[in-house]
C-alpha cells in the first residue's frame, strides 16, 4: 500500500460480495466523507411479505464486519430457527433467511410501508451498525432484473437462488429502469466538485453494474463527472471469482475473459484493473493496469483499494497536467 | 372426568391463554369433527410489516403443544436472535417476536397479501402442526379493539403490551365491527344441526368475547342455535386468573367478581360455571354450576372440558324433556 495521502472523493458502483470487498477496502483507506458506495438494487425482491435488498445488505454487513466470512453474504454467527419453523409450517423455504438477518428485512419492510425511502432506511441501518460511509441505493424506485431463460422469464432471485442459475440465460432486462431515477444522494455523489474518480467494483457487469447504468442519465452523469472511471475486472485468469458470471458470459456468446470485460466497459471505463494472472492478455478500449485483484484477506482488500487510489492520483496528475 | 360418551358438537368462543386451555381440554375429549373453536381476532395487528394474530396463534400453539408452558403464549423452546438483532439495528422492540414464532407471522403475511383469507391460512398452519380441530377466526374482516384511556385512544396491543395496561381504561370500541361478518365456517358451526352447546371459554369478556359478539348477527345466531350457552367464569375468588380483567372491571365500575361476569353474560348464557372458590356467591341470570375451573395441568383442562360436556348432556336432557 503506497497511498499516504489522498484528496478528493471516490464514488464506487457496487453489487454484492465481490464489489463489497473492494468497498470495504476503500472504506479503510478513505475518510467516510471521501467515499460514496452506489449499490445495485435490481436484485431486490419481496418474499414472505418482506422487502429484501441483497446487495445493500451484503455491503452493509461487509462494512460493519457482521458479514458471514465463509459466504461473503448473510451475517456471521447466524442462526436458522425461523427457517426450521417455516419449513415445519409448510412455508416457502427456497430463500434462506437467518434469524438476525430477518431483523434487517423487518425494519426495512416496516419503514418502506410507512413511506420512508430505501435510501433513508439503508442509512439508518448502516448507522445503527456503526457505518459512517454512505451506502447509497442507486435508486429508490422499483428496478428488477428479469432473466430471460430457455425456461421462460425468471425474476432474478428465482433464477439465482431458486434455480441456482441452472436455466440457460438468453438475455436480461431491467424492469422499470426507464421509470427509475438515480437518487438525489447518488446524483450529488457523482456531481461532487472534488470527485476524483468513479470506481466500478469487481461485480458482475450484467447483474450488478448494468442495472445501475440502465437508470436514465446514469451513463451521462458518469461521463459528465469528467473524472477517471476505473473498473476492476471480476474475471481472473479466464474465470469469475464467484457467481454465475462465467456461465452467463458463455451463454451470451462472449469468452469469459478480461477482453470481454474491457469490451463491455469500453465506452465508460478509462482503466481496467486486471489481475496479475491476466498480465499478458491484450485488449482494446480501457488502459490495462495490473494488480493483485483476488481479495481473500482484509489486507488484500485494502491493498487493492490503495492501488485504485494510487492510480487515481496518477491519472489525475496526467489529466491535470 | 365422567363423560363416557358425548354426541353432537360443541362450538367454543375463545380468546387467548385462558380460553385456549379449555379449548385444549375440549379437543382431548371430543373428536375433531365435534368441536369448532371460534377465536377472537380483534387483538390482531400489523407490526414490522407482519400480520400478527395473537389469539389465533395462542390457540394454535396450545392445541399443537408447541406453546410456551411458562407463559401460555408464544412457542416453547423459543429463541430471540431476531429481537436481539432488531434492537441492535434500532428497530421497534416493544412487542417480542421469537425466531420460530416469526415464521407463523411471515407465512400469514405472505398468504394474506396474496389474497388468502385468514381462515384458510389459520387452517393450513394448524394442519402443518398436526391439529385436526377447526380453529376458526371469528371474522376474516378487519376488526380491532381500541382502548379509550385517560391518555387517549390506544390500539389494543399498544395498550396491552406496549403500555402493560397501565393507562386507565375508560371504554372499549371494536373498530370496524359493524362492517365485519362472521365467516361462513363460523356460521356453519353455529348452525350445525347436531350442535349440542355453545361454550364461552374463560377468556376476558371485554377483550376476547365481546369483540366476537360485536360482529353483526353474532348474538342473534348464538340465540338462534337453540342450544345451551355455557360460560366459564374467568374470575376466580374475586380476581382474574390472568391479564388485565380485574383492573379493567374496576375501572369500568364493576366489582371484580363472578356476579359481574353473570351480569355481563346475563342475556346470553344459560349457565355460568364458577370455581369452587365462588361456590357461595349468589348471582342472578345464568344458572350457577360449580367446578374446579383453575387449569394448571393438562388433567385440569380435560377435567373442566368433561364438566362442560356432562353439563351439556344434563341440560340437553332437561331441554329435550
Amino acid at each position: 500500500m503506497t497511498v499516504k495521502h489522498f484528496e478528493g472523493k471516490i464514488a464506487a458502483l457496487c453489487g454484492g460480495v465481490g464489489g463489497a470487498k473492494l468497498a470495504l477496502g476503500l472504506s479503510c483507506v478513505l475518510a467516510p466523507e471521501q467515499l460514496s458506495i452506489i449499490v445495485n438494487t435490481a436484485d431486490d425482491f419481496e418474499h414472505l411479505g418482506l422487502s429484501i435488498s441483497p446487495d445493500i445488505d451484503t455491503v452493509t454487513y461487509t462494512l460493519s464486519e457482521t458479514v458471514n466470512p465463509e459466504t461473503g453474504w448473510g451475517r456471521k454467527d447466524e442462526s436458522w430457527r425461523f427457517m426450521e419453523s417455516l419449513e415445519r409450517l409448510g412455508g416457502e423455504t427456497w430463500f434462506s433467511l437467518g434469524d438476525t438477518d430477518l431483523a434487517t428485512h423487518a425494519i426495512r419492510t416496516a419503514r418502506l410501508s410507512g413511506g420512508a425511502r430505501l435510501t433513508e432506511v439503508t442509512r439508518d441501518i448502516a448507522r445503527a451498525l456503526g457505518i459512517a460511509v454512505p451506502i447509497l441505493p442507486a435508486t429508490d424506485d422499483r428496478l428488477r432484473t428479469i432473466v430471460e431463460t430457455d425456461e421462460g422469464a425468471l425474476p432474478f432471485q428465482r433464477y439465482f437462488v431458486g434455480r441456482r442459475c441452472q436455466p440457460r440465460a438468453l438475455s436480461l432486462r431491467y424492469e422499470n429502469a426507464q421509470n427509475a431515477a438515480l437518487t438525489p444522494q447518488v446524483v450529488a455523489a457523482l456531481e461532487a466538485p472534488d470527485l476524483a474518480a468513479i470506481v466500478i467494483c469487481p461485480s458482475n457487469p450484467f447483474l450488478s453494474v448494468d442495472p445501475i447504468l440502465a437508470i436514465p442519465d446514469a451513463r451521462a452523469r458518469i461521463r459528465a463527472a469528467g473524472v477517471p472511471v476505473i473498473a476492476v475486472s471480476p474475471i481472473i485468469g479466464g474465470r469469475a471469482v464467484k457467481g454465475p458470471l462465467s456461465k452467463m458470459m458463455q451463454e451470451f456468446g462472449q469468452p469469459s475473459d478480461v477482453d470481454s470485460i474491457a469490451r463491455h466497459y469500453a465506452d465508460l471505463a478509462d482503466v481496467l484493473i486486471v489481475d496479475e494472472a491476466d498480465r499478458d492478455t491484450a485488449f482494446e478500449g480501457p488502459v490495462k493496469h495490473v494488480a493483485k485483484t483476488l481479495m481473500n484477506t482484509l489486507q488484500d482488500r485494502i491493498a487493492l483499494a490503495a492501488v485504485v487510489l494510487d492510480l487515481t492520483n496518477e491519472l489525475r496528475g496526467i489529466k491535470h497536467e
